[in-house]
């Protein structure tokens, strides 16, 4: 295994025993993405030279013993709305053509403190407000969508080109990217992660979280992202109660909430056939699946939108007004689409919210977690623009995108996106396991569980360079 | 003294000691209803029989020996937003023609638990929404205004005709009809006090609380308005902290912010300096006066508006769609104004609400309260409809009775309004005290201490009979 495939588990392995230099890993990698980046635009700018340098003296501190953990001297890619100091902050956008960050975001803050060494910018939808990231292609089918906001972190990670990423999530943008491109996604609980220095879609709704190889993988970044924020109120944080964190190796007794509405609906077969098969997976290591009923289902659209719509104008106005030029024309219609949003429309969202997450809730007392497809279909061609279900209907492809992960945007609570397989032309399929408030530990012993038992190691995109 | 004149402490102790029953107190309350009332306007609706039935039951209770503690057998008034089982609820408002309660509101189950006996409804102005309450007669001089919306609650207590009421507060509507009448009005922390039940006008603003005719009574009342309200979400009750109860005889060393803008500009001047003869009373009792600078003044206005006119609409949308005409004209132009209101512009109000939370929270690191007037002046004639300033400005009375009292509702702070004399026409002037969250404590043993070093009894309006 060339150090560009490794896990982010193995690499931090290699390197605290002295088998592998975070030198010999950047450069493995940043020759990675010299080879396949052309094929795939998942970087707005890579920082060679940055790099480098960083991992020359990761090298040098970890050999003079200052060793400060898994994350110390692993390259990694950082979606384009989260500020570094120094660096523009392009959001993918023109908007943002003569940008500079005056100080790091807490995120870019904590991974430069655990150690890891930035290779790059990942392309965002723009402003982060779509489901496909059209500068980027899909690691395993470059004419395909990368799935977005985030599919330049998605598709870095996937390509080797990244050893981890981080991404954002309004309504899906880690988890869609994350089950197009085969890799694993976490949408922390909202608030745990800062959100400070990371540029707002829908202050409400946002959230950071790490896109990975593993589910391992994804506790180890989880780890060094969470904390309190020194810096102030931008960051709820509340530190994790003490659910169970299993760390044996089965689930015995897990109570795995299967949907029967909502989840399963106008759903690809091959998608719904993945998930069922790992479902069934998690019953054989000895989860209780469980089936529920999804409340509210049929307002989850109306509210994700509503919420979404007018904030994410009120953030832009200015520039709407000033320059609509600036935006691409699918974004700014939605901005000037948000300037029409009646007050009385937003706050009917709003109560709309709160009277889910209180009915959510209650499904944590049947259920430890929730298990449904992360998308509704693997990876479009990237000039489609709607997907056709067997019952007649057709859906935008950005609708479909979002259907099933915005539930876990609307009520805040943590959601991470597994592989779990591919459709018959080769392209992955991620499943969702959602849990309830700050039940982190729970999602993620569960996916490390199920990656040990299937015994693959974490398959890169086969993409050609 | 009569029985109606009594402060609820008093009544209290008379009862408990065996020297007055609740029914002669009920009996003396009634009568001076009979007598007053229609010069006042206070109460929608008075129930005579069903009180002297709830006094007989209170005395044949207390000479059995359960006597529920310092509320029990006390006479009190409801604003009429409150539901009480099987009673209409009418805002005031013709809406409410054909409305009944089904249950009561959580501060109704409690004070009948407590043991206070229910006199009547009192008027509100329509909806709460207004600061005059035009049914209703000041108690100190009935051809001026009774201050608004819980105008009703203060004419009752100011002139005898309660020995305590509830009112409710989105921008000042407790505190601003007991300044004008010469009462005391506690506008709680956003959530101690439960609003289920409570007919909202604007939910992220709304409060409940009591007017009484001491810092003492308030204190009483408070005590067996709060706690965790099993009903649920509703009340967001938060216990209050150990924050300091002062209990000793003087003031020594409480820190009381002056503030040096906003709350003494454009301030009629016999109010200013009424303020600033109990801030020196203050001082004399060991207070320290510290001059502050209010932050964010000059948004206060338009954040207030902005939060509370598109959620007041939100609440009444269908019935203006369906029955516009049922509403006052002052009130259906406010509410069809809410139709109009962008989301852009409500989001921003919502965003400079907690900015300003964040910039008040930092005052109380130098102070451990604020004083300032209540109101701007003393009550309007029932024809005013401006103010004019010595700056040559003008205002709405509306806008001027709110100005001072809304902060305490944007930042969610309690905030206690206290009677500090009168005009030389002879009007009732207040003064309020805003703390800290769940500062309560201090702002109820400040004026308490107050009002002991005094001396004087507390005096009820002088209202032709």
């Amino acid at each position: 295994m060339r150090p560009y495939e490794l896990s982010l588990a193995d690499a931090a392995q290699a390197i605290a025993s002295g088998e592998l230099s975070p030198v010999e890993l950047t450069d493995s990698v940043l020759a990675r993405i010299e080879a396949v980046e052309g094929n795939l635009g998942a970087f707005v700018a890579v920082f060679a030279d940055a790099a480098r340098q960083a991992a020359g003296q990761a090298e040098r501190d970890i050999a003079a013993g200052a060793h400060r953990g898994p994350l110390h001297g692993i390259p990694m890619g950082l979606k384009d709305l989260i500020d570094v100091q120094g660096l523009p902050t392009t959001a993918s956008s023109r908007v943002r053509e003569h940008h500079t960050a005056r100080r790091d975001s807490t995120v870019a803050a904590r991974l430069r403190g655990a150690g890891a060494i930035l290779l790059g910018k990942t392309h965002t939808h723009e402003f982060a407000y779509g489901l496909t990231t059209p500068q980027t292609g899909n690691a395993w089918a470059p004419g395909r969508v990368a799935g977005g906001s985030s599919g330049g972190s998605a598709v870095a990670v996937a390509a080797g080109e990244a050893t981890f990423a981080l991404g954002t999530d309004t309504g899906g943008s880690i988890r869609v990217p994350s089950a197009l491109n085969g890799v694993v996604g976490l949408k922390p609980t909202y608030g745990l992660v800062s959100r400070r220095g990371v540029t707002p879609l829908s202050w409400s709704l946002d959230h950071v979280g790490p896109i990975t190889r593993t589910a391992r993988d994804a506790e180890l970044v989880l780890a060094a992202l969470v904390g309190p924020d020194p810096g102030g109120p931008a960051s709820p944080y509340v530190p994790p109660s003490g659910r169970p964190h299993r760390t044996d190796g089965d689930l015995t007794g897990l109570r795995v909430g299967v949907p029967r509405n909502h989840f399963f609906d106008r759903v690809a077969p091959e998608v719904a056939k993945a998930v069922r098969g790992a479902l069934a997976d998690l019953a054989g290591l000895g989860a209780v699946l469980v089936d529920i009923d999804i409340p509210m289902a049929e307002y989850l659209q109306a509210t994700q939108w509503g919420l979404m719509v007018p904030e994410a104008t009120a953030y832009h106005q200015r520039t709407l007004r000033s320059s609509p030029e600036l935006y691409g024309p699918d974004v700014r219609v939605l901005l000037e689409a948000g300037e029409l949003v009646p007050a009385g429309d937003y706050l009917r969202a709003q109560r709309s919210r709160t009277l889910m997450r209180r009915a959510w809730a209650r499904l944590f007392d049947e259920v430890d977690i929730i298990a449904a497809p992360t998308v509704t279909s693997t990876a479009a061609r990237r000039d489609q623009q709607t997907v056709r279900w067997p019952d007649g209907s057709e859906e935008s492809v950005s609708d479909s995108y979002v259907r099933l992960s915005a539930p876990a945007n609307i009520t805040g609570l943590p959601s991470l996106s597994l592989p779990v397989g591919l459709d018959g032309t080769g392209l992955p399929i991620g499943m969702q396991l959602i849990g309830g408030p700050f039940a982190e530990a729970v999602l993620l012993s569960t996916g490390r569980i199920y990656e040990e038992a299937r015994g693959a190691a974490p398959r890169l995109a086969p993409v050609a360079a």
